[in-house]
């Protein structure tokens, strides 16, 4: 480049880390605005936050939603996108938006999945349509919608999977990040969006290593961490967290691909994780489950049938600020939308305060004993240990 | 009474009336603010207009909704509701409520249904609980949650039937409204609330104009004509609103229950109604149909895959200011529920234009051209003759 001006619309700023773990305190700039880490982004799977208006997510806290590509390249398709003014235009949420490269629907949701080097070929789930995903199709398709964040494509294998499997895989993530970073600089990409590397490796310290190795000597503007939060015992994602937390470059953001559970958010900021994403706060709002101070309730039990009070009655979101528990259990039971909607509301809210009060205990130094006191407090579910 | 002043809260005023048609426009007034009429009323069943908080009911255009006493009667119950302050504060709505008498659910939702002239008994369609309907619990459940506007309990028949069995119920229907009226003032009803009485008899002109008698002879606050739109041609209902509108006193405000198109509007105005409710628009718009100047359409059809701009370019609501066609079809043909969202915010706003359209109409003394306009634009689903 011959002009001095850095063309790149993407930066990060460490703000700031706790001495007594690896929490970090930084911000994120994208060309759709800018963005507070640690930060949780509500999934938007198909072009909307179930149940929400983009002014609703946006009144949760949330800064920066997560859609999928899968789901985006089989319909409305890309080029409806691209014919409506891109993915922004489209949903009309002004603010950033992080998409997945696709891989992950991919191999979860479509039908005759066959990989091969070139990239996956599959039948769509929709209405059985021979598709194919390559790195190229990936960032090219993500860059044809507008995302500001583009995700590499990833090789993700179900375990428990033998060992020659997953290397396999993760060799195969590795060599398709260098055909997404090509990709991503012929069609221009820095001037517009960012594109991140995932490491994979399943379980396996030493492939996890040789992943973010080998992400850390690429040029990727931030490091994604996937294929963990499936099934695996939580101390092991822990441990997963801190071996690839000594190699990944401590300059760019870190995303822990699928998490979001209220202790699990806190468990990934103390590794240095930044950005977290994952559909449970819906998915679980969507069933009557809701997150309180104390662990998540049910709201369709009889108990709440006469609290004629705010659920949670610290928390100022839309639901509780103006309902009562006793409405809410109301809706559900009644099988209204409304509910859903409230419950939702109420579920990112829940999440988004954690990050709000993770991001004050950084600036403080004050990360452990924020993180001991959220422990005392929270009982998560079916985890005895969780720290 | 020994005080001077008057204890009634509600009132109706007849603002100006059309001289080529019956078109009437005028005011009513609750404890919970006024209702410029002709108005039209969401139904918010199970105390929710369904998918929308209250605050997007309002911002459709709607002064104020109602809710079904037999669906409340059973779920969430008296008790829960009074514990809660009522059923403004359980649900949020703070603008008027007209509850109607759970007569017309009671005879198309539950089992075993036996009517004496005490009143009815039947089984919960919920749980299968035995439940029981008077005349007087009708009128004291309203008034214990809070109604604004209590209905008499009515018996109807489903149609056709025999006229010994029409008239039958219509007789029981006016010795029913004369308990009705001494259970409303034993309980104070005027300091808080207005009883309406409900003309029934099918589709037979002398049981009609028999009911609508007996009606103008009570001392009720407004009148409700009930039975119709339930399967009968539309002339025939036209007729029929013809007949009682020369009997029921001017005085007082006429509602048509259960009627909502767009077209019915117009010609129930012009026959002297003030006040409708139907759940078509909220049902229509969670099947993906939607009203449009020009008559209805279903957004999930392919040609509006790829209308990148708003469905009706005329419409001011929240759907149609802020998202495309192509939106709309992507939520719907993705099962989202913000698209069933969108679309009852349009279809309650096309309602509540509709009777703007309507009351300045009438104040210019020009409805019958204003209706005619209407005619020429949009065409209804399924009749070739509806004025």
């Amino acid at each position: 480049m011959s002009d001095d001006s850095d063309p790149r619309q993407f930066r990060f700023e460490l703000l700031s880390t706790d001495t007594s773990s690896d929490a970090r305190r930084g911000r994120m700039t994208t060309l759709h605005g800018s963005v507070e880490t640690p930060a949780f982004m509500p999934v938007g799977t198909q072009g909307t936050v179930k149940t929400l208006l983009p002014e609703e997510v946006r009144a949760t806290g949330a800064q920066i939603i997560l859609a999928n590509t899968y789901h985006l390249m089989l319909r409305p398709g890309l080029e409806t996108l691209v014919a409506a003014g891109g993915l922004h235009r489209f949903m009309g949420w002004e603010g950033p938006i992080l998409t997945d490269s696709g891989g992950f629907q991919v191999f979860s949701l479509a039908e005759n999945v066959r990989v091969r080097d070139n990239g996956v070929t599959f039948r769509s789930h929709i209405d059985g349509s021979h598709r194919e995903l390559t790195p190229e199709l990936a960032v090219g398709m993500q860059l044809g919608w507008g995302s500001d964040i583009v995700m590499a494509l990833d090789h993700l294998v179900g375990l428990p999977a033998d060992e020659s499997t997953v290397r396999d895989a993760t060799h195969r993530t590795d060599r398709w990040l260098t055909r997404c970073v090509d990709a991503f600089a012929d069609l221009g990409g820095d001037a517009r969006a960012a594109l991140f590397g995932i490491c994979q490796g399943g379980v396996d310290p030493e492939l996890r290593r040789e992943s973010a190795a080998s992400i850390a000597d690429t040029a990727v503007a931030g490091c994604a961490i996937g294929g963990l939060s499936v099934g695996e015992p939580k101390p092991v994602m822990a441990q997963m967290l801190e071996i690839v937390g000594k190699i990944l470059p401590a300059s760019k953001p870190r995303y822990l691909m699928g998490v979001g559970s209220p202790e699990d958010l806190w468990m990934g900021v103390a590794r240095g994780v930044d950005l977290f994403d994952c559909v449970l706060p819906t998915r679980l709002a969507r069933n009557g489950a809701l997150f309180t101070p104390t662990g998540r309730i049910n709201i369709k039990q009889r108990r709440f049938a006469e609290l004629h009070e705010p659920l949670d009655a610290e928390c100022d979101c839309a639901a509780c600020a103006r309902f009562s528990a006793a409405y809410l259990h109301h809706l559900f039971r009644s099988g209204e939308i409304l509910g859903l909607r409230l419950a939702s509301f109420h579920n990112l809210r829940f999440l988004a305060s954690q990050v709000e009060a993770i991001r004050r205990a950084v600036e403080q130094n004050a990360f452990t004993s924020a993180h001991a006191l959220f422990l005392t407090r929270y009982r998560p579910v079916g985890h005895a240990e969780n720290a």
